[in-house]
């Protein structure tokens, strides 16, 4: 169901405080987490569940660099290692809790979920953060009840933004024609096309002449376990009708998006957009963001619908369209990983 | 668990608009349906799940006689045919999804849930539409949380209007000892008893003398899934002490009732009831619906708290009482009619 | 999962009233029951649904001594028998419900769940009710969302005070070095300590001097199914290092709590506290009250907490630690009687 061995979303950097009280519940690939910001800024992960009798650490008591279970008082350092058991000189060699590898890039919060032998740094995803100099970007979050298959199948397949982003994104049924290259890569597909010829999006329009026509250049990155990295850049119309487009820049932007599966029925999506600073026009970015939180709701609309039909209809049949390609390849990639990851455990268990 | 082959109420006329979003969202015996109404006036009803990805067509779009569906873009005529997928020429022969036979009667619309090849306009159960020139008719919904087993034992012993319509039908046992004749018909059962010597009920008590009596002439039709047409006559208290009242008639009032089943733990019932223009008097539909609309709140209460124990205990032993007769032929039809709708599926998959 | 043949708490008598309307619902180790008054006084305990069609007879009418269903009107007398069918002159023999043995002691209603031939008052806890005239007791309720054993767990290793009430009972983390003696009695376990040297509780910290410090005096009775009576006595800091504390007593309190499981979820938390009249001062069982209040709130949050992660992680490894005598002691108990009752009943079915 999950890749272990790769890197989830945490959420952003603000998200876990300095504060006393600064304990975060999450919950990643179906493991219920507890993370909190030692007071030399490192992040700790650990399982939120005392190795005592399971209760929530996330209830307990930050300590230094520890944590105290406050139920019944054993702490445990950033290594889940307990130190102190109230009531016992000696602590049981197997008092620990797992914690898990945590990377802090680009403003989010990395957290790898398998073998801690196999943790790759490298493995991170590419992403533009909003505390890049380069970049005006604001952030937002955004919980689903589907499964992450289906998220990535819908980013994987822009042609939606015809339908599901008719009054924000979209405006126009030209993105539902696109012809997307998806080339494959270790963990992912990249995929690029241009959408020519057409009207601003619909949230931007009114800010341009009635027959203004732009290009617009798209390129994705994405890899599991579900992350979508988007350079969107909105051009004037160009002559090119092939390829890049070759209109003048009028917006350069950029989009960093990782939707972190919870359980088999919900993921919590965490994005970003905005501009460069060298095609920024005040207020725009303020614009976009606001378009984007209103798109994210026309997604959890259509994808929590269709997760209720699939729990519903559970074997029923489908028919594949020519978008499907996105989709398809990005999930055979996963389906790829998954198999090899569940290979590699029996070889070991066997 | 429901008999396929039958006319399902979808609800009342009005509730299908021919607004440009009026997609109006049903379950039926276990699916999900979409309804919408053509600018012809017609109603179609779909599978409320697109072929390409399931999502739910009721978060799509009326386009004239067709439906697109709001993910990607594909056009379902109203036959379910798929007419258009954009960005691709040819469409598969399988792109479609299931269309069910409508028939609008009686301000009802309804549907047929099962194999086309046997559908029976002759099935459609008889009942008077608010819409009838000859009788002034309030109507209502409710939804209920029981198995429609439960309704047609409910209503198909009207013994229990002396306990749970107390305040409202009720105000007298004698409805607790009738001893009604049930005959069976096709689909279900016919039945008719008297109420002799009984002060009004207890919602219009307050209209007559502390000292009136009159006879409450009952008929009934019930028939699958769950239909109950009900023609009842309250008589000042005539001479008659077996057959029907031979009182003068005071008010002449008819009920159409349709409980719907959406899956094993819930309804939606449909409801009508009111006076004659014959015997009608200024403001007594209205009383009667305000009566009405308690009453199912009543049966509701009832029935859920029933259904709960039904759930916690599901092999509890029960005792039979002499008010059964009616529930038990009603059931016993329902249970002839779907073990027959097995054995010739049986037979057709052999 | 639960010992039947034991006395159950339902509650503080004055939950089942007088009033015609007074028909509560309960449920107990995972049974449905109502209880309802008699004109005399006394409490019947009956099974929550009628045996005819399983309505529930909390939604019924109160009738003298019995209880008519109000479905379909049949009547039970206060021993379960049917002694009305409407509509019928001959009752069936099997035509009756479940009745319970009721008992009422110390101002709490106890209800025994097994087999009534082995019904014994003795087993019923000692506990000292709010109208004892030696006592000031205000008493409470709570509903609990977890497994009982899981309250045992809490109930017999107080060491928890210093963590979990902090803010109300603890405030010392003298608590967690606790080493209390647990003795074995028939159907549980009873337990004595002494924190010696420590400030006031948390909660009444401001009545005394910044560094009074007091001995407090613990002695514990806790019984199958989950009953914790405790005798808690704050003494002026005595001399003794071992055995009862000899300082003066400051304020000798009593606490009678009996948890009774709803079902494998859930549990309602009857409870009392106060000062004895002796020692008791103007407002101070008012303040222990609402200090009382709050602390069983801290156990819910952490309780309900566990109990997630234990339906998450139904087969984790714990570790146990020195504090788990008392719960391990009681959960011993509690699952010897649970296997002596299976093993009586197995006698009895071969």
């Amino acid at each position: 169901m999950f890749v272990k061995n790769a890197w989830y979303c945490a959420g952003w950097d603000k998200d876990v405080s300095l504060g006393l009280d600064a304990l975060v519940e999450r919950r990643i690939a179906g493991e219920a987490l507890v993370l909190y910001r030692k007071p030399d800024g490192g992040v700790v992960a650990m399982e939120d569940r005392c190795c005592h009798r399971l209760a929530p650490l996330s209830l307990g008591r930050k300590e230094g660099d520890s944590i105290r279970c406050m139920y019944h008082g054993m702490k445990f350092g950033p290594d889940g290692k307990c130190t102190e058991i109230p009531g016992m000189s000696k602590i049981p060699e197997k008092a620990c809790v797992r914690t898990y590898p945590v990377v802090e890039k680009d403003n989010w919060i990395w957290i790898w979920m398998g073998d801690p032998a196999k943790v790759d740094p490298d493995l991170i995803c590419y992403a533009i953060g909003p505390s890049d100099p380069g970049w005006n970007l604001k952030v937002g979050h955004v919980r689903v009840d589907t499964n992450y298959r289906q998220e990535l199948a819908n980013l994987a397949d822009l042609s939606h933004v015809s339908w599901v982003h008719g009054l924000t994104f979209g405006g126009t049924e030209d993105w539902s024609r696109i012809k997307p290259r998806h080339g494959l890569t270790a963990r992912g597909i990249e995929t690029e096309f241009c959408v020519r010829n057409v009207p601003a999006p619909r949230f931007a329009k009114h800010l341009f002449a009635e027959d203004a026509r732009f290009d617009i250049q798209v390129h994705v990155r994405m890899s599991v376990p579900c992350n979508f990295i988007l350079h969107f850049v909105v051009h004037e119309r160009g002559t090119a009708i092939d390829g890049p487009s070759n209109g003048r820049v009028v917006l350069d932007t950029f989009s960093s998006q990782a939707i972190t599966p919870r359980d088999a029925g919900s993921v919590d999506y965490y994005y970003s957009w905005g501009c460069s600073k060298a095609t920024d026009i005040p207020g725009v970015t303020n614009l976009m963001h606001e378009a984007n939180v209103v798109a994210f709701l026309e997604d959890k609309a259509m994808l929590e619908g269709q997760h209720r039909r699939m729990l519903e209809y559970p074997g029923a049949t489908m028919v594949d369209i020519v978008h499907d390609a996105g989709p398809g390849k990005m999930l055979w990639v996963l389906d790829k990983l998954l198999k090899e990851e569940s290979h590699a455990n029996e070889m070991a268990a066997a």
